[in-house]
């Protein structure tokens, strides 16, 4: 028989993997529901006619299909069932965003505007696996709907310095403003093409600024407007120092003014707010999602390379696309396998998250058995999670299993122990082991 | 533009639902981790090999199958193409049995066993939907594999009146042994029929004992053991007693005495643990799923009908499918949507549930607006829940807000609130408004 296995690009997670996911998404949930986000969540399966033509077509050819249910060729001639939109009306929801846009318009009546929504569900990709890219991993977004106050960049800001505080991971913000991005083209005269040049400026960390005056011209923009683009890029000087030379090249472009006074009010705000987040504006900061339309976000670990770890930005018609138009809001995402691995890497994991059971119990049989089961029971009433091996196996074999658990604390009631009404308590850290009576225990094992 | 919507069987789930949702999975999962049960999950996805004849003819025509990404069609003639094996070769799971399955023969050396797991996941299904039925819903899941101890059952009867009573929800269990049941078959003479006795006696309460034999006598029992059978449908009397009972009944059924000592031990270690829920031996319990080997439960709401709310039972071979062999297990699930149906039924969400944001700032504008601001982030860093409404609008506008968000208590800070640094702080349920000292605000909002 062949062992069995799960799809390529698709991944089971272990207690171990899971006590630490679950750390990281108690975090970010907690902080959400303190700055007073809802949760929602969405079904994995969306009409087809939902999700394509949302992400551009090579997104559409990484959708995961579900094939009609019962007989799904029946009346249809060859040609047609060769066609996966005749056999399939269903396919995996892609991202968490158009899934939200879809309910914000299909509820749009049940909804409190503006509204504060958090989901944290897995989405699924037909890419090609590789090393840390899956066709099936979580995305945790965050989302204002329904208002254009910059309050609500505010907000997401401070969720990123609180969540990355409490993780104990030392980040920055890098931002921008596609306004501002809309005036440079503008400015250098090539205002329809703001994506191509957005496309090629986003790569400049990546590749560098000859290659990235290359794609530039492949894209065709001419030599005298890369000139013009260059010096903009490389601006120096903190982030209102840089706002202020902005000013006066984008002079001639509204749009572009009007990007400006929106950072200078967001870093006005953040100023006030006493926000302990290191922040850039990063003229480069593009972001390929094509929705957004003023403030765009990105951050990343400071002591650990893997890119970015939490983005996302302002968005003025997302609900458009099914036919409510005029609703702006503002959203960023956290990327969850990247946040395990920077803490993993760096050994950020607090110390307790691989230990779930607190006290094992060995199974010495019979009434010390019973006396042990007594015990348990007031040790789980006082809160503290505990188990009792479930056999009156070898001694080694029930200390194997507290070791391999991780579990800190094993209790033994033998002969002696339940004569006395004292439990021998061994600390499995230090070895050491101490005389506890019986009522003492769950005292004695808190931490 | 068509209204949009999500594919029939399925459901958003709102802030309100979700907030009762995670309510009952925090119940549970506090539950299985004070018992020493450790998280685990596998991917929505997994190969059709996996789940194929696993369910039966019926749950294999049950399966959503996901369509091979790319060109699904290449090389294949078209009757290829309308035979599903060919152009598919994912599935989403259907339950959380079978992947766990998978799961521990996958990584049969790296699990520590006994394994103590628990697991929270959707399935799918893809089931004519109805009411109170879904193509997408979530299991909870909780099992120990690798033990034959009856320790197991203990736990899981526990776990049960645990759950239960922090649910407020008064339930009684009701337990049976598929070793009686194959006892009785023996002994009324059909220990080939076990299933079609089973199966038929499932539906006593259903349909009643008229119509109960009817099927009987289809399934090609005859008379004698229909009469045989129905005085021990009809035994009266406590657990004991009926065990009692049983026990001559059985008496030429080595099977059936083994059954019935797996029962005394079971109720013996209950009584000793004095476990306080109402516990009913009912020898028509046989659930369907034909994996089950011992003790088998069903757990059912006494205040409100609508099916049973929880079950499971002892299995001995749910591995072997996948190649490993004499592995037991026990487990038990808990049926979300039902506990949902019940504690909205009898009103037993605490009060609170509804209520994430427990402070909303008005806003004011201008310096009132940096005033709220500060003041918001103080309340926030008392783990209170709080936020402040994005934009300078009208009173009434912000007031509906918090109501209709259900937000207990508002502060306004106006111009007078400014200048003497005390916040009116008004309190939504009874609409009294106090003045309150800006740094005694989060003490005062508290509960």
């Amino acid at each position: 028989m062949q062992k069995p296995s799960v799809p390529k690009g698709t991944r089971d997670f272990s207690p171990v993997e899971m006590n630490r996911r679950q750390y990281i998404f108690d975090t970010v949930k907690e902080v959400f529901r303190l700055y007073g986000f809802s949760p929602l969540e969405t079904p994995a399966m969306e009409n087809l006619s939902t999700l394509l033509g949302k992400y551009g077509d090579e997104g559409d050819k990484l959708l995961f299909k579900i094939l009609n249910s019962g007989d799904y060729g029946a009346g249809l001639d060859d040609e047609e069932v060769r066609s996966a939109s005749k056999i399939c009306e269903k396919g995996l929801r892609y991202d968490l965003t158009v899934p939200f846009a879809r309910y914000v318009v299909q509820h749009q009546n049940e909804i409190v505007f503006p509204f504060k929504r958090y989901q944290i569900q897995p989405v699924w990709r037909a890419d090609r696996p590789q090393k840390g890219r899956y066709r099936e991993f979580y995305q945790c977004d965050v989302d204002i709907i329904g208002s254009r106050s910059l309050l609500g960049e505010v907000e997401l800001v401070k969720i990123v310095a609180d969540v990355f505080a409490r993780l104990g991971i030392k980040v920055v913000l890098k931002i921008n403003n596609r306004k501002i991005l809309y005036g440079i083209a503008e400015t250098i005269g090539h205002a329809d093409k703001m994506t191509d040049i957005t496309v090629a400026i986003d790569k400049l960390e990546k590749i560098g600024a000859e290659n990235v005056n290359a794609e530039l011209r492949e894209r065709g923009i001419d030599d005298k407007a890369i000139a013009m683009l260059q010096p903009i890029l490389e601006l120096a000087g903190d982030n209102m120092t840089k706002l202020n030379k902005l000013e006066s090249i984008l002079a001639g472009s509204e749009t572009g003014l009007a990007g400006i006074d929106e950072m200078r009010t967001l870093f006005g705000y953040m100023a006030d707010s006493g926000i302990d987040l290191s922040t850039e504006l990063d003229l480069s900061l593009a972001r390929g999602l094509n929705y957004y339309t003023g403030a765009i976000f990105e951050v990343k670990a400071c002591d650990y390379a893997i890119g970015s770890i939490c983005g996302g930005g302002r968005y003025d018609n997302l609900t458009g696309i099914f036919g409510l138009p005029d609703v702006s809001g503002v959203g960023i995402s956290f990327g969850a396998d990247r946040i395990y691995d920077v803490l993993s890497g760096l050994e950020l994991f607090p110390e307790d998250v691989d230990c779930s059971t607190r006290l094992l119990f060995m199974n010495m049989g019979g009434e010390e058995e019973k006396a042990s089961l007594t015990l348990l029971s007031q040790v789980r009433k006082t809160g503290i999670p505990a188990e009792i091996y479930p056999e009156n196996a070898k001694m080694k074999k029930q200390m194997e299993y507290a070791n391999r658990r991780a579990i800190p604390f094993v209790a033994i009631i033998g002969s002696r122990e339940l004569e006395q009404r004292r439990a021998t308590v061994k600390n499995m850290r230090t070895g050491e082991q101490c005389d506890v009576p019986f009522e003492s225990v769950p005292e004695f094992v808190k931490q």
